[in-house]
């Protein structure tokens, strides 16, 4: 496989409700319909098994890097990730990298 | 897409050498050969755009948690682990979903 592939791990403020958990997921899950530079979209929450884990995963697919770039600073894309990711992150980890 | 995904962002220790996480590397990619239960695998070094990034990530997928549970504990694996990643390991996130 090639292009470029954005890894981002996300632990839940305390206090953050599912109705918020799941509405990030259902914001996000809109962003590939309006965003075609997204190639490849996988969101999903921790089952549970590790103790120390993070609480969600977003695994991000493009083209190249500017593919990617476009996607980080898509309008739509910072909408969701200034209402509704920011304000339930308590830690975020990311690696980008060419898969 | 279903299964069992397994993510690790890793970030290295302070004084890890290339040589080192080139060797982690390839000790990871030969597990897949040795372990039929990983059915896909995907490595890579984060590419350096974010400051904040983690430095490394495993991607792992899976047909089921059972299938997962069969890597996690398999020796092969242990030894890459406990010889190789352990050592040069100065943060490690995980999130493992159903994607």
């Amino acid at each position: 496989m090639s292009g470029f592939r954005h890894v981002v791990l996300i632990k839940w403020a305390e206090g953050t409700t599912t109705g918020q958990q799941d509405e990030l997921a259902a914001r996000l899950g809109e962003l590939p319909a309006v965003i075609p530079e997204i190639r490849g979209y996988s969101l999903g929450a921790d089952v549970g098994l590790s103790p120390a884990a993070h609480d969600f995963a977003i695994i991000a697919d493009f083209a190249d890097q500017d593919a990617y770039l476009v996607y980080r600073d898509h309008p739509s894309h910072r909408e969701v990730v200034d209402r509704y990711l920011t304000p339930i992150t308590a830690e975020r980890t990311v690696v980008q990298y060419e898969p």
